[in-house]
């Protein structure tokens, strides 16, 4: 008889620090169909991305804990700042595989670029830690990176501005202005370092033209978990109601509203509040 | 021998979510230029305006106590957000008056309009408490209100793009897009609801026109301060060397930075990170 392979259905565990990571937890469910997910976004203390190292590594073990005392098999840190900021400390804290969104998105990136010339958005704590940078010049040095922080790409995200007719134009200024220098650069290849960004990724097509390519790490991030659940003999096969859980810190009401912008038709965000602190 | 002034040269404790409530003690500070003056902005959890009641006056109530260790008269809720959800609870737990910026910034509207037609903008958090429209009504049932949250500010001022000559353009556009629908209803005042929005005053006069009052709480709220410690005898007339004392939940150094803004060039912030949590 043979040996029925070991199968595993404990949930992936998704944080970030409010909606943004929903287009990571898209991506995970939409390659890997059959598994159970726990999200949390931390909307009590959303944004991460202007809050420093030591405070968002607070928040995110806290965040970290909770998904293991929920028996998580992986964690998926889903947001650029908390990667940047906390990922080796919760690496070597946890007693479950860490992936973040930064090493991912870079080597995406590095596999995009022709010219070796790579562009880099995202909020200014991800920007400022050189996050990917230093992932990307592990790798190749003599990539050279142009970075630029887009602090009101989110709250353009979360007004619903970018799909609305009338208020498109001023999106595209704006994101025009953010952008300019580093089309100037030369770049060939963009990461949307920022989780909220996917959103944005047409108005960013259309400002940069079509010879930079947009590197969307949530894609990139779905196949790295897959890689290590598999290596790991953790994906779960088992046919049959797969489960969705989503918690937050702060009052769900909002973060379902616009939560269902992020992961399409076919999830229906009910969240669930839980105090962390 | 006449009887000696009760003194007090105790500090003003003022608070905010982050740096908006620095335009109320620039305002107190002008007013009541002998006051020693604690102030404390949450860094780690803004912005507030997004988020829930309950989350809210957890943080405020915290951060009361943390003043009231630090000996202050007063407390004045420097945030609109704030002040809309857990002002009345603080009044009643705290043992020093609590003032908040919605009462005096309702008052000073109720004072300006001619027509009895009064715009309020402000965070989601403000606009959805409907604190501004209760406080006027209670004393002009007859005066309507309308109402817009305008979630692009508080990042546009923080971004410094207000100040910015190619940037000011988009700035108008924004302020054009969230305020054309309250010029339309033919009010005669307008109350900056949020403690950034004084620093987008310019923009905001250019784009409603001269016939509309701007009514800014911080300095209504000043002089409220300014009269309740009067009422108790609690202000300080001891010359001397005044003392401002910052103090920050997150990494200071971006509050020093942008703070300076906020308070113009007579006072110098440095701050001090403490823990509340």
């Amino acid at each position: 008889m043979q040996e029925k392979q070991v199968i595993n259905n404990n949930p992936i565990g998704i944080f970030d620090s409010g909606l943004g990571g929903l287009t990571v937890m898209s991506s995970i469910s939409k390659l890997m169909s059959k598994e159970n997910i726990i999200y949390f976004g931390d909307t009590a203390h959303v944004p991460y991305g202007t809050k420093s190292k030591e405070t968002v590594t607070r928040f995110a073990i806290k965040i970290s804990k909770f998904l293991i005392k929920n028996n998580v098999k992986i964690i998926v840190v889903a947001c650029n700042t908390a990667s940047a900021f906390s990922l080796d400390f919760l690496k070597r804290n946890m007693q479950v595989p860490v992936i973040g969104v930064i090493k991912a998105g870079a080597h995406e990136a590095i596999e995009q670029t022709k010219n070796k010339r790579i562009g880099i958005i995202g909020t200014q704590g991800t920007i400022k830690s050189y996050a990917y940078v230093k992932e990307i010049k592990k790798y190749d040095s003599k990539i050279k990176c142009f970075l630029q922080a887009c602090p009101l790409f989110v709250p353009l995200v979360e007004e619903g501005w970018v799909e609305n007719k009338n208020k498109k134009k001023i999106v595209e200024d704006i994101a025009n202005i953010y952008l300019k220098n580093l089309i100037r650069r030369n770049i060939d290849a963009l990461i949307l370092g920022c989780t909220h960004y996917p959103l944005l990724k047409q108005t960013i097509q259309k400002v940069i033209g079509n010879k930079i390519k947009i590197v969307d790490s949530a894609t990139a991030v779905a196949h790295e978990v897959k890689k290590v659940l598999e290596e790991k003999n953790l994906l779960n096969d088992k046919e049959g109601n797969k489960k969705y859980k989503f918690c937050v810190s702060d009052d769900p009401q909002k973060f379902e509203t616009i939560g269902n912008r992020f992961v399409g038709k076919k999830i229906k965000i009910s969240a669930t509040k839980v105090e962390i602190d």
